[in-house]
């Protein structure tokens, strides 16, 4: 093993099986020595869910020269967890997550279990970078970003991120007209527009499950929505500071509120 | 049914039972109409996931005169879905969360259900509180929070917060003395050392577990980390812009990255 080669923990949050995923450890392994940490399931917005009331069991699957790949029945976080704190030897130069099937944009990073992982990170003092491609397509195409993955990588491997600050990538869909370039930029305000559906099960019994859509109107050109929609890659520098802070002095009325005991 | 009281959703983490739920129950009570949708199951650290592949199940559990209750098999954020989206005739004036047996000061609020319906509410719009309290008795005493609850409930009521505002309030735990005020101020930066331990179960099958402890030197007198250590109410007013805006500008070299096709 060449001791010098960046160590790269990677997960996801569409489970070990996924097109993405195996696109961004061909990638990675061109630039060092990667441990993957999947999931067995499918965890599609299970935001920055971590497991601390059940066992979590890990399997190493797969095992050759410059590549660990292990799979466990955690989240995201959890694989974040366990790579830096228990899989492997020394703290991972670079966390990378992904490649997200279905863009991580916008107030989506809230649910998103592919930027949980990517946070967690981060949180550690570990460079961390979360890639997401606009289409749910399973079999969608990811060769159009190779070169681009690739450099932005080096450039965090090289120079490293300041504390507290992650990075959340959003790649356009693949189309004609080749991407223009990369835009670093805020997350836009969106919603999901949802609704419940009624269902009756095999027993009679009402369920429901959640459809929606996603909806904003926030999509000034510094926003990350802007910057897919005209086929820019968009690079939103991320924090877990969630402080409004220009809403601490306006509060400080609140500070007024006193009881006599 | 009084037409004009006010609308309140309920909501937790802690699970159906928990002692702070009932609390807060018996507070909102006295000030509208509540509304409580609460999950069979324990849901700290579920942080704000919600239920987008399996079915949700809803049962009314409990009716009188200006209260219902809910239970179903989903997470703090779906409660808050389902209540504003299908159980409630209208969009509640107010969701309230907690009251969490535990802080979700500092960066907990990460991995926090209880702030997770929070912010779900408040992407919708929705005025929105979480409370907690640092302590992780569940016979805790949540007496002495009464009147700083109602106070700061009422005033949200009649006043509403800034749209993508909501409010992460902190209480500390029971003391001798009584508690000093309530301090507006930003959230702490922390990390939890985590730890995982090794076991193995019935079948001689590896597993893991986590534990960790708490551990922050961020305690500067404007945090709600230094509020709780000396007997404040914390009050953070919280938001779902994670963009760390004070790096776009330095990181707009990333867009000198191009690539010829």
């Amino acid at each position: 093993m060449e001791r010098n080669r960046p160590q790269i923990l990677i997960t996801n949050d569409d489970g070990y099986a996924a097109k993405g995923l195996r696109k961004l450890v061909t990638l990675m392994r061109t630039l060092g020595d990667v441990t993957l940490i999947s999931t067995d399931e499918v965890m599609s917005a299970k935001s920055h869910s971590c497991t601390i009331r059940e066992r979590i069991y890990v399997r190493l699957v797969h095992e050759e020269e410059g590549f660990k790949e292990y799979r466990c029945n955690g989240t995201p976080v959890d694989c974040v967890k366990l790579g830096y704190q228990k899989l492997m030897p020394t703290p991972p130069d670079l966390v990378v997550s992904g490649i997200n099937h279905g863009m991580n944009a916008a107030t989506t990073v809230v649910y998103s279990g592919t930027i949980g992982a990517v946070i967690e990170a981060c949180m550690n003092d570990l460079n961390a970078i979360g890639y997401s491609l606009f289409s749910l397509d399973p079999d969608a195409d990811f060769d159009h970003l190779d070169t681009f993955i690739l450099e932005i990588t080096k450039k965090v491997l090289k120079e490293g991120l300041p504390k507290g600050v992650c990075l959340n990538v959003n790649f356009p869909k693949r189309s004609e007209e080749p991407i223009k370039g990369i835009k670093v930029c805020r997350q836009a305000a969106c919603r999901w527009v949802e609704y419940f559906n009624d269902h009756f099960d095999e027993k009679g019994v009402q369920y429901y499950d959640l459809e929606g859509t996603f909806e904003s109107d926030d999509v000034m050109p510094d926003t990350d929505l802007w910057a897919l929609q005209n086929n820019y890659i968009s690079v939103v520098p991320t924090c877990f500071d969630w402080t409004a802070h220009s809403q601490i002095v306006p509060m400080k009325e609140f500070e007024q509120i006193s009881i006599k005991p």
